[in-house]
């Protein structure tokens, strides 16, 4: 399905999702971020048709969110993350806490990230202030910058 | 198009997934956030064909991320983020900062949220700990929860 592109949209969050707005492509970013690596892995675990794993994994090369490589020189490629592609990780733990609390698993916490410094749970994702407060919605305000014509 | 369904992916990101991982659906929310209320608003804003906004409006209603209420019981309906809508803001301002650090415009921030209190820019989305410290990937660990059978 051909989609409206977006990129034409003044917009930071349009832009974004002109890359990553798509639900397979998200998929393919968390299980990169759990350590999965190569095309047949992602096949399995995610239970995706081949094309379609094959073209969101070229899209997401051509936009260096990962890189493809053969390690040592032969074998199989391996698709790894690039630090843009790692930036990813704080939409995805978003959706992830929200998923944990909106459409949560009647035995409790599917799975979730621990501090290794001293193993307690991460805070759930929020914004936060220059001084270090959690901010909710009501307590920002948007404001216009130089790129918005 | 219909999309394979991840409804039984026991997974907090793919149930998240399954009800906003569609671009239009987020750039909704987004909108909703920034206070737009009615069809018309969304539909001149977003440039969306009326039909698949119409969808997905409907689809979020469902889902009890909005609501749609007549105002004072007359004239056009409006259309208002739940509780439950209001928590996917961490998911659009991780997407935004991400898409202003990769996708930068030329001439600055397109827009940026700042604390109401005192008028500094938020932090940068980012995870975490307890106490307090911004966690990087690296710095945390994924553990399995009762709810992953």
């Amino acid at each position: 399905m051909k989609h409206k592109s977006f990129e034409n949209m003044n917009c930071s969050i349009a832009q974004a999702l002109e890359v990553v707005g798509e639900r397979w492509a998200l998929l393919i970013i968390k299980e990169a971020l759990a350590g999965l690596k190569r095309f047949s892995e992602f096949q399995k675990k995610l239970g995706v048709a081949k094309n379609i794993l094959s073209t969101r994994l070229n899209r997401l090369t051509e936009e260096g969110i990962m890189v493809k490589q053969i390690p040592d020189g032969a074998g199989q490629p391996e698709y790894l993350l690039t630090p843009k592609g790692m930036d990813l990780h704080t939409v995805l733990i978003s959706l992830m806490h929200w998923g944990d609390k909106h459409k949560p698993h009647p035995e409790g916490l599917r799975m979730y990230y621990v501090d290794r410094k001293n193993g307690d749970p991460v805070q759930p994702m929020a914004m936060h202030s220059k001084d270090g407060r959690v901010l909710a919605p009501e307590d920002v305000q948007l404001v216009l910058g130089p790129g918005l014509s």
